[in-house]
């Protein structure tokens, strides 16, 4: 085994201790994670006491060492890995490009099982990571690591639903919620050209909405302003992670539009009126294939999009959770590793 | 006022009296109604004690009378009328053809309310009915008028997500219950071209499914069929009335596929998963607009396209929908009028 040094879940507090990795596969990496962001998954999984836990899902770095196999990546490249490390490679999902809807369920990349060993995966949180070279992406050169990491998680759970519902020029799209994933939902649905308004309760985040490109503001809480919006997005991207009323966003959609509900797993009520009337869809994102997750990167580095992030020291991981707990982060915490060597 | 005979609900039955029906207004068309399907939603109206009430909301007939600004009707024109009979005609949905999601809410054909008088709408279970011009739609020569009436409800709810959802050549379709819903899916589905199945929990409807030109009968109570179907189908018209798992069917539907639920009217629930897992989305249907309808009645003269129908003579009203309530028809009941001569 390898050692290295992460960050374990211990009753609901991270602490620093070594992090055992498996010795190189033929077709592994070793990894250096310099940075990791912090998502929502992680806040639950923490506090649910999962164990054993090192969180961590969106992360990049370089290459350390490669397996005996690996011909794609070599010692110090940037690398960039998401939520999913492996995948069972034969159903029909992933010969069709989509490993995140495995029939077998996709390897997650921290409290996942190990296709091999049977092990419980441990997550980015730590300084080394040894990952399947098929689910490891080059990092595009200009795209800055630290901003690039959240792109991982939270960039490719927006850019699904954006770009499989064909989100660009002459569609309105509306981001319910500006938070880690709603603020890169935003910058892409402005950079594929889509005309793009933010909904959010709090008023003022109006000069930030525009700032990151949007046309506008809606204030959910002013109910002649919704109403005035009804039925004006054809694709409306709901980040919202609080149980909310979909009723309420389902309304705003144009006739033939999507709500792609993204903030919340579990069961979600609506009601048939609401998407009857309008002729209306409801769907859900999380994660994405291996071809639409390099084909993000592409975007992102052709339109110079990172998240907006707030970096601290991986030591600072407990006061980033229990901020980002009461919403206090402009966009996304990312941890900088490098405090571990 | 004009005075017909119809079938009055009165505690939970159905008893023949006198109905009083408006003097025609420019554009209105007396119409002697000939042939009216019998809907689930008759049978709902009637069990809930609405009052007044004159049920029949898909009906054929012959035009008797025309108001003075009629131009497109004349006396001893065949024609079909649906479930709306008037809308504001200036909204955003009116203006697109969708009357059917009228923001001022469509006038419905039994239990509406007249948007001149105020008077509440009542149905086509009578042997006339006074119908605004737009709202008529010419019945296509060849289509046996029995067997028509029940595509102005039951079949334009069923051609509108099929048509919606792009059904035809190449394209999965399945249609979960063949009932009065389901068998005309079939019948649309396959004239469309589409590969069509029926998802049934009454394997003894294979002969039925095949006779309407599915080519398969999937039986929702065998776990490995049912299974061995995951992903199968791009489009799922799922017409079940009683409340059931949707999820058991989402897993059915291939990626980036739709469930389309017709059955039921109130709350669903879904799990966020059965949606995200396979980029699904769900959708209602039910009704359309005067494009789509007039759309579906050609597509229904262009392939000799009627509704499997048993035919009752009206004084049989009670015995028809006592049958429906338990699943007794194949496939719909319509109600000849003429006894009420």
């Amino acid at each position: 085994m390898r050692t290295t040094t992460g960050w374990h879940a211990v009753a609901g507090t991270l602490r620093q201790a070594p992090v055992q990795r498996r010795e190189l596969r033929p077709d592994d990496l070793a990894v250096r994670v310099d940075y990791c962001g912090v998502c929502h998954t992680d806040l639950h999984a923490v506090r649910a006491g999962d164990t054993p836990l090192v969180p961590g899902h969106e992360f990049t770095g370089v290459v350390t060492a490669t397996g005996s196999a690996v011909t794609d990546f070599a010692a110090g490249d940037a690398v960039a890995v998401g939520n999913i490390v492996d995948s069972c490679g034969t159903c029909a999902m992933c010969l069709a490009g989509q490993e995140n809807f495995c029939h077998d369920f996709p390897t997650l990349t921290y409290g996942g099982t190990d296709r091999h060993d049977g092990s419980t995966t441990l997550g980015g949180y730590s300084r080394e990571y040894v990952v399947r070279d098929r689910f490891a992406y080059p990092l595009p050169a200009g795209l800055g690591p630290a901003g690039a990491a959240p792109l991982m998680c939270a960039g490719i759970t927006v850019w699904e639903p954006l770009h499989s519902l064909g989100a660009g020029p002459g569609t309105r799209v509306a981001v319910a919620g500006l938070g880690g994933l709603g603020h890169l939902a935003v910058k892409f649905a402005v950079a594929l050209g889509a005309e793009t308004t933010v909904i959010s309760r709090s008023a003022d985040k109006a000069g930030d909405a525009r700032r990151l490109g949007a046309a506008d503001l809606l204030d959910s809480t002013d109910p002649a302003r919704m109403a005035d919006a009804r039925g004006r997005f054809d694709i409306l991207i709901d980040t919202i992670s609080a149980p909310h009323d979909l009723g309420a966003y389902l309304r705003l959609v144009a006739l033939d539009g999507t709500l792609s509900h993204l903030g919340h797993l579990g069961p979600v009520t609506v009601e048939t009126l609401d998407l009857l009337v309008g002729r209306k869809k409801l769907s859900s994102a999380g994660s994405g294939g291996r071809p639409a997750t390099a084909a993000m990167l592409a975007f992102c580095a052709a339109h110079g999009i990172t998240a907006d992030v707030e970096v601290l020291p991986s030591a600072g991981v407990n006061d980033a959770l229990e901020r980002l707990a009461r919403g206090d982060v402009r966009y996304r915490f990312v941890l900088d590793l490098s405090d571990l060597d």
